[in-house]
This record gives C-alpha cells, sequence and structure tokens, in this order.
C-alpha cells in the first residue's frame, strides 16, 4: 500500500483526539500547522538529540505502552541531561501498524504528556505513519543552555576523576529477566530484586535534575547507554585520553550484587549490556567537591570510579586482584 | 533479537564511513558526541519540522537509494520553504533492516550530501537503529527566519488571491505509473512524459528559493503534500474561511492533461493524490504584484487559482461547467 488518501483522516483524528491535548507549549501551534516555532533564548545554545527505538530491537511489543512511550522520551532526555542542557521540548515520530489500535495509542498519549510535564519538556509537533513492519518511534529533542557552556564528550583531562550517577548494571540484568524469568530463580532474587532490575529496564531514571551541576563543574560527559566500558571509551577516544578504573568502586545495586554472588560471569552484562542511562562524566581535582556538593542539592547519588590517564588504549578496568579484567564480548570491541 | 551490544561497532563504522564525511557544520561535533549544537541567528526563530517515509508506504523498496535520501531530505525542506524559513540543517534517523547492504548506504549518503549540499541544509547528527520491519527514515530539519516573520497556515484572509507554486497532480500520476506501468500506453503517453510524471514522484522539487517572497508577502501558506483539494480545506479550516477555486486555473502540465485526455476521472488523482511538495498560499491583493515579481526574480512560477471566501465549508472547486466538483475520495472526508 502506498499513500492512501484516506490515511490522512485517521492521522488528523488521532492526532487531534490524543496529542492535541500534550501540545501546550505556544510553539506547537496547537499541532495545525506542519511545523514548530522556537524563539531562542537571548544568549543561549541550543543541543539536539534524536534517538529511536523499534519493538522487538529496544522494546518488547507487549511492554506497556505509557512506558514505552516513557522510555522513547526518556533516552533522548537523557542525552540532554549529559550534556548539561535544560529541556525545551521535542518532536515525535511514529511509525505504527495497523494492528496498534488506540487503545494503545491512548495509553502511548497518556504516558508521553505525564512525562512531558515531569521534565518540563512539551510535545512541539511530529509526524505519525503506517507500517507494516514494527511499531518504530523516533524522537527529536531539544535544550537549550547558556552560549558556549555545553559539556562536550571531547574534553577530559589527565589526571582528572571519573564520576558515575546513580548505579550501573540494572538496566541490563533487568533485560535478562525480562528475556528468561527463569534467571529469577538461577539468580535467588526474590520477587521485590527482580521487579527492580526489570523496572529499570522498562523506565530510564534520566538525570536531568544534574545538568547544571555537570555545566559549571564537569569537563567532558555523555550518557551511559551502550554499558559503562564502551561508553567510557569512547569519551576516552573523543578526548585523546585513556583512563583507569577501579571495578570495586562501581555503583552496583544490591540486587545485582546478588546475581554476582550466584553468577560472577554478569559482571559482563552489568559493565557491557547497557541501558543504564546514567551519566559518566570527569571532573578536575578543584572542582571535585563543588560537583559533589551540587550533586547532593540536586538529589543524584555520584560516586568516583577512577581516573582518567595518557595514553590512548582503552580504559582499563581493574578487578579486585589489581590485574585489568579482559571481557570476550564489549560494546568497545572495534577499538 | 534486543540489543546486540555487537551493533554499536556496526553502527559506529556505518557512521564513520559514510555519514562523517556530510557532517561539514561545527554544531554536527563531527557526529563524535550524541548531540548536535546550535547557536541561533539574534533575532531570529527557529522553525523545526519533521516528516518520515517508510519503504512500502511512501517509497518503493526498489527505488534508488540515492533518491529516497533526497526524498526524505526534500518533503522536510518543502515545509521549510513554506513557513517562510532558511535551511539551518537536519537530523536524520533510520531504521534499516541487516539486509540493506553497505552499497545501499553508501548511495544513500551519496544522495543525502548531494542535496545537503544543495539546499544549504548540512547533516547535523542522528540515529541508526537496526529493525526487522522495512527501511524507515525520519528527519527533523531546522530553518531559520527573522523573529516573528513565519508564514502560518491559519491566518488566510477573506478576499486574498489562493496562489499555488509549480504544477499540481504530475506525482501523484506519476505514482500511479510507478504502479502499474500499463498505465504509460492506456494514457497514450511518450516516454519522455511517463518519466517527466515519475520522476516527479521519485524527487520533489520544494521551493525553498520562494522563502523570502512568502515571507515579505503571503498571509498563509503551507506545503501541498497529500492533495491539493485536502491540503488547501486544512489551510482555510485553520484560518476559519472557505475557498473558491477554478479548476480551468489550476496549473496542470502537459504531461496530466494528455491523461486527462484519455481518462478524464483521473482528475481526482491530480487533485487528492498528493505527493506535489508545491505550495499554496494566500496573497492580499496590495500584495500581489510585489509577490509576482519575487517570485519570478526567484525562478519559481506561481499561478493564481482561486480566491478565499467567508464562511466555514470545504473550499469550492468550480469546474469548467461552472459547477462545483465532487470526489469520490478526498484527503478532507473527515470534514
Amino acid at each position: 500500500m502506498i499513500d492512501e488518501p484516506s490515511s490522512t483522516s485517521a492521522e488528523d483524528r488521532l492526532i487531534a483526539r490524543y496529542f492535541r491535548p500534550l501540545a501546550k507549549h505556544p510553539g506547537a501551534l496547537a499541532l495545525i500547522d506542519d511545523v514548530a516555532l522556537l524563539t531562542p533564548r537571548a544568549g543561549h545554545d541550543i543541543v539536539l538529540t534524536t534517538d529511536a527505538i523499534v519493538a522487538g530491537v529496544h522494546f518488547f511489543p507487549d511492554d506497556p505502552p505509557d512506558m514505552v512511550a516513557k522510555k522513547a522520551l526518556r533516552v533522548n532526555l537523557s542525552d540532554l541531561a549529559a550534556k548539561g542542557a535544560t529541556p525545551a521540548g521535542f518532536l515525535l515520530t511514529f511509525a505504527l501498524p495497523t494492528a496498534v489500535g488506540d487503545g494503545w495509542i491512548e495509553r502511548f498519549a497518556h504516558g508521553l504528556g505525564a512525562d512531558a510535564d515531569a521534565y518540563g519538556c512539551p510535545l512541539l509537533g511530529g509526524d505519525s505513519v503506517s507500517t507494516p513492519g514494527p511499531a518504530t518511534i523516533s524522537i527529536t529533542a531539544l535544550g537549550t543552555l547558556p552560549q558556549g557552556t555545553m559539556v562536550p564528550r571531547s574534553s577530559a583531562g589527565v589526571g582528572e576523576s571519573i564520576v558515575v550517577t546513580g548505579t550501573i548494571g540494572d538496566a541490563a540484568l533487568g533485560l535478562l529477566l525480562r528475556k528468561e524469568m527463569a534467571n529469577t530463580g538461577r539468580w535467588r532474587l526474590d520477587a521485590q530484586q527482580q521487579s527492580l532490575l526489570i523496572d529499570r529496564y522498562l523506565l530510564p531514571q534520566p538525570r536531568n535534575p544534574l545538568a547544571e551541576a555537570l555545566r559549571l563543574h564537569a569537563s567532558a560527559a555523555m550518557d551511559v547507554s551502550d554499558g559503562l566500558i564502551g561508553d567510557l571509551a569512547k569519551l576516552c577516544a573523543a578526548s585523546g585520553v585513556s583512563a583507569e578504573v577501579a571495578i570495586k568502586n562501581v555503583p552496583i545495586p544490591d540486587a545485582a550484587k546478588r546475581v554476582l554472588a550466584a553468577d560472577p560471569t554478569q559482571m559482563e552484562t552489568v559493565l557491557t549490556g547497557g541501558d543504564d542511562h546514567e551519566i559518566v562524566c570527569t571532573v578536575a581535582d578543584d572542582r571535585l567537591e563543588s560537583f559533589r556538593a551540587a550533586a547532593v542539592a540536586a538529589g543524584v547519588p555520584v560516586t568516583e570510579i577512577g581516573q582518567i590517564t595518557a595514553g590512548k588504549g582503552p580504559p582499563r578496568f581493574v578487578g579486585r586482584d589489581g590485574q585489568p579484567m579482559v571481557f570476550k564480548q564489549t560494546s568497545f570491541s572495534h577499538f
């Protein structure tokens, strides 16, 4: 089927019913135009990021639609947070199979609207198309920050502390549980630990409250989405430096520690599995105390895990035995 | 398959080889960050638009990949043109099936780069994901214009002239030819006419050179993408007005006239089929002469096809017999 004209009216009806109520920002033009309009704040830059998620690849087709919407928005919000930007709004493009009914879309829009409000990131516009393939949701988010203050990936300095927010590995283990519930028994998890890990996979917790602290104190930063090892390697490569991380310092939640006690090989999942949507950043010595205080004030837990070192090799992750750990499959296998 | 870590390196390789050379704008940060950075021009607004195209829905899977890339960008450029905005850059998200090989991506990137240069709209960033479904390309384009000068859809005034650019209906007929080549004989087209119509479907010609003229002289404007009848109805509805259009004034190219001579029922395709990516706008009497002169200077043919009228009904399209035409299926069937 190519371009059924009748799909236009279905699209219009869908937009009017479920998405127009979300378009409260004046720049959304109530979704009656094909565009959105932003008047930039004087003296501010605009940070743009786009991330797509596909049913069967980045989420399960039977995941709750409100969670899918929130995940689609939050993976973008996490990128804005890592750069020190304040959310300004987003554009939504979704390609949906016809089998996805109004009920799914209603719940999707409900979740999206709740997060747009919670994070102060209003819907500005978008596009909806039909697809014979899986549901595909693409969001472009915009943020603003004072001119010249974006925290890049490429400016980590030798000797700086490497800091991560929150905890690492929960989401990747949650994915393994979501794929195979039998892992719950294998890893001797109780119901609470199981749902804690799965929830972390389903629903990232972007660190937007930390944006200002990053802007004021961090030298380099990025969202951890493809695993701590691979993403830190990317940050180091972009900055022309290396790093040394002590595994014992990596903040691993209790539920994940339980998994590691039952199956130590899951350390690889924890460090390379991805979907953390935490932030890894580097902070110079003379900024560290201020950064820690700002993080406390923002309510975001931060942990120092290592140092930036000179050199160009991939980061060394040093185990309790003092030896660098080697992983079979890491997202930095291309280095 | 969910989130194979190894896909990251394939993605990095792909981006480095084919897309980094396109990221010449400093705000693209050479695609090494997850974001793009724009410093807005002082006193200017930002116009944002997003449009997705799906293989098997908006293009044929065997369309040339460079044409697919150009189409994906041009449908967005057309929206910027209609609002009077100058292109500033774009973000690209593509979900590709694994069967799409490097050769396809190389040709896609080549077409994209050529149009990015031709239209002054550089690649700023993006995301690539794998999909078990059809190739899906989503572009978010940004434009700029002096603050407060965007040409909305909602401000057409009674008595204003309705003007369209270029010609209407070629692309919709081209789609019917692309779907069924036997139509060429049925409609008594020669090879040149056939390829002219098909090319218009494959490759929109957005009217970006007209942007300034629209900003200076038009009251309301929009991109004609879902058929002239339906889109003019949307413009009228947004403006709280109606319209009267004389069919004899609608600019229909010679090849389409040949089709209509062979099969008069194809008038419905011409007026409702869509994919024109021309601009329909309204111009007040005292601006009409200046607008015409600016369009000539910009090299964009424009034609007056009717007037905005008072009332709230859908536009009347009046045939040669003086009677309003009625179509079985129009994209404004929801009114």
